[in-house]
């Protein structure tokens, strides 16, 4: 191992990007602002993928893909979008050595070119509702970039829904919504919050945004995902209309909905500790590393053949690897794994083999107490267990360690002390300058209004201007 | 259905472009040269990446993704490279609302940039052999765009790999080049020819390009895949560099290889016919779909609970289509599930529900020939052995066309009959000059030289200037 890793406690920004660098799950690219996803990295997003993908066709969507460029004009179509998004838009002027007619924008998001063919492809309610995602790489021009976190060239899935009614595209945005929350609490052992936005962090051009937010290692509040449902905007703005039973022309109601390689970054921000990453197992790309300990060449071959034959005998779906590199000490190995955070290790040396028996560690409980041993005969059984047992640990930790740092201030004083160690809930009086005042005096910003809100008090005061309280609110300081 | 589809003996290449359209595979973009992949295109592209990923994995590749944009300069940097590529670029320059200092180019292959990013990775040659792949999308600007074929933007996977020695970069550009054969053979039932490309054919910046090429239903030529060997070109354009056994720096040798969405362009050619598209079983996103036939309400329950019982005993691995819907004959969807390829058909009507019997029609030999009767027990078994023998058979039937179509001219003469009517093998003096006049004289291009050659005749001639021959080379109009 080369220096030590700065601690979480003395800068956890810094932490954040030696883990990402050094576990080799992404680079900083030659261009500003954007990003490589090395094969670790990309090994993780690919778990990531096929879990929100599983779900996405079992509830009947389809993948398609649509253009990378969309006519400058088309962004221009709906009016809060265009103000939304012009200030990150990358432009392509140039094509094959000619000037372009019109300046082609390199999508940010496509809600304005999918609304286009939307309105060419449906017809009437035969073609509804019309249910697709597209994973695809999108464009944000970013001048203070973060691995992962902010970069302007991104991965993600957005899905594109029409509908006949306004109810059922409603529920298609809360039902996506629940699908995320429910892939960060099984999939990433993150507990998130359902909220819906306030008006100004709304996504430009929704009727109503809905939100997921985790709170990372350092108390700060990630957006994990984001469903909108977008009423008739975008469906007036690019004329998507059906023919309904009676063969009247309809306006379609919309929505659409989108993660990110973000995500990654949640789960190194959530789970991580000072020796590196710790993933959870469902989307670890190696959920079980081998390491064979031996001195002497006698020793070698006999702890290598027990591995292998360990090795057999494990569930074919758990992903394993046999770290038999002879340039590396086993030492070397082990912290090489932790930083990678691989959730399980088994170690097998000569003595294992003489007793026919091998040594599992858990990367969350370094130590003594993480380490025990158990017959090779029960290898396979104990692997499935303690996998199953560190995703539910990682989970409760991270529940816990929200808790802990959830507080419901009875006043601006508590609010302004909760909000520096992490989310206040508080009632609030909906207004947007009030809103603002909080932020420019804490920091803190309107995550969401949480969906399972807790009964507003009597005469419940707004928790900053006193105004009374429309809603319960989820401040905090936020990536 | 609404019009009658073009024949493809009238005008081949409406018929593709009405068959791609009306199969809804893809469709045009209001952005020129792009395309829009709908969701029965990108479910097919979905089974061809899943079917080429496992190859690669299998082989030691990792999957990454590389930056969209790459710097100007980085495009320049090989001399062979920008020359080709220049006047297909798409070039951002502006970004976040304001003019860039260096303009980006949209990726039209990234080489360059994962040039750069090597020589960032790889010190020593324990780093090496470096396997990375990437599914990507891609922009090349486009004049003459055709859905799949030729698209401003495609979709693709590039490998990009950096090994120690000359001889292992000139083996994996071959194993690469085996396993896009393999594929192509195996799983999209198209017969293919190996080959090298002649030296004005080669990609920008290659040592050595192979190619497969396949035979198109109308007697074209389709370039299916690439596989470079690229020495120490761009190692040395970029500084890939690494440290020997004995600690001295030496430049690795690289490859590169790709296929793209072009393929799927391939599958409708080689395989379709007048009613529509044909897809090979491996590939079909809809194995088989189940037409139930009913007149009365009464036979509708009995015929569809008889439906639901045979399609629950199919094979898990089946995927299968149940089409109940109520406001289409079964007329009109035999004709919709023919112009969108379904390799097999079932029909269960009340007589069948009766008899305890099913109805199988192959989509690939049509009228009373193509369809048969056996008992409802033996469905599963019938169907897994139906869709082998369709496989099978669209592999043969696109062999023996091909070879039906494929001459050994013995003079021009012939030469100039025989590029008329497709493929022809002659020996040929190796110089572009007489490339390009063959080119020039009978719009054929040389496709390849065959890697499995055919011995060349004593005292061969060149088939156009006469002088002593090099090597047989592949002859055809391509695409």
């Amino acid at each position: 191992m080369a220096d030590a890793i700065t601690p979480r406690s003395v800068d956890f920004a810094q932490w954040y990007n030696e883990i990402v660098r050094r576990a080799e799950l992404a680079d900083y690219a030659p261009v500003r602002g954007c990003m490589v996803i090395r094969p670790y990295g990309y090994a993780l997003w690919e778990n990531v993928q096929a879990s929100l993908d599983r779900r996405f066709k079992e509830t009947g969507h389809q993948n398609a893909y649509f253009p990378l460029f969309i006519p400058y004009s088309f962004i221009e179509k709906e009016a809060e979008h265009i103000e939304g998004f012009s200030p990150q838009l990358a432009v392509v002027t140039h094509g094959g050595g000619e000037k372009l007619e019109e300046p082609l924008v390199v999508r940010p998001t496509s809600e304005t070119i999918i609304g286009h063919l939307y309105a060419k492809w449906i017809k009437s309610y035969r073609d509804l509702p019309l249910l697709i995602n597209q994973w695809a790489n999108v464009v944000r021009w970013e001048m203070r970039p973060r691995l992962f976190l902010r970069t302007t060239e991104f991965l993600w899935q957005e899905g594109h829904t029409a509908h006949a009614t306004s109810q059922e595209a409603q529920e298609e945005a809360l039902r996506m919504l629940d699908i995320y929350a429910d892939f960060a609490e099984r999939e990433a052992a993150i507990p998130v919050i359902k909220g819906r936005k306030s008006e100004s962090e709304k996504f430009p051009g929704a009727e109503t945004s809905y939100t997921i937010e985790g709170m990372m290692g350092d108390r700060k509040a990630l957006q994990m995902g984001t469903s909108h449902y977008l009423g008739q905007n975008f469906a007036r703005a690019f004329d998507i209309q059906y023919l309904d039973k009676n063969n009247e022309l309809q306006y379609c109601w919309t929505t659409s909905w989108g993660v990110s390689t973000r995500l990654i970054g949640a789960i190194v921000m959530v789970h991580g500790d000072d020796q590196g990453l710790i993933l959870p197992p469902r989307l670890a790309p190696i959920q079980l590393v081998i390491v064979p300990i031996y001195k002497s060449d006698e020793e070698r071959s006999r702890v290598l053949e027990f591995t292998e034959r360990v090795a057999a005998e494990l569930g074919r779906a758990v992903r394993v690897k046999v770290d038999s590199r002879d340039e590396y000490t086993a030492g070397w190995k082990f912290n090489e794994w932790e930083l990678r955070g691989v959730p399980l290790r088994m170690e097998i040396g000569p003595r294992d083999v003489a007793n026919e028996e091998i040594t599992l560690a858990r990367r969350d409980r370094p130590g003594r107490e993480g380490k025990w041993t158990v017959p090779a005969s029960q290898a396979a059984a104990e692997v499935d267990r303690a996998l199953a047992d560190v995703q539910q640990g990682l989970y409760q930790r991270a529940l816990s360690f929200r808790e802990e740092h959830t507080h419901r201030p009875k006043n601006w004083d508590e609010f302004v002390t909760a909000v520096e160690d992490g989310f206040a809930l508080a009632p609030w009086c909906g207004d947007p300058a009030c809103e603002r005042a909080i932020q420019e005096k804490t920091r803190a910003t309107n995550r969401c209004l949480p969906l399972d809100q807790e009964p507003l008090p009597q005469g419940a005061k707004c928790i900053h201007c006193g105004r009374p309280a429309k809603t319960m609110a989820l401040f905090a300081r936020a990536y």
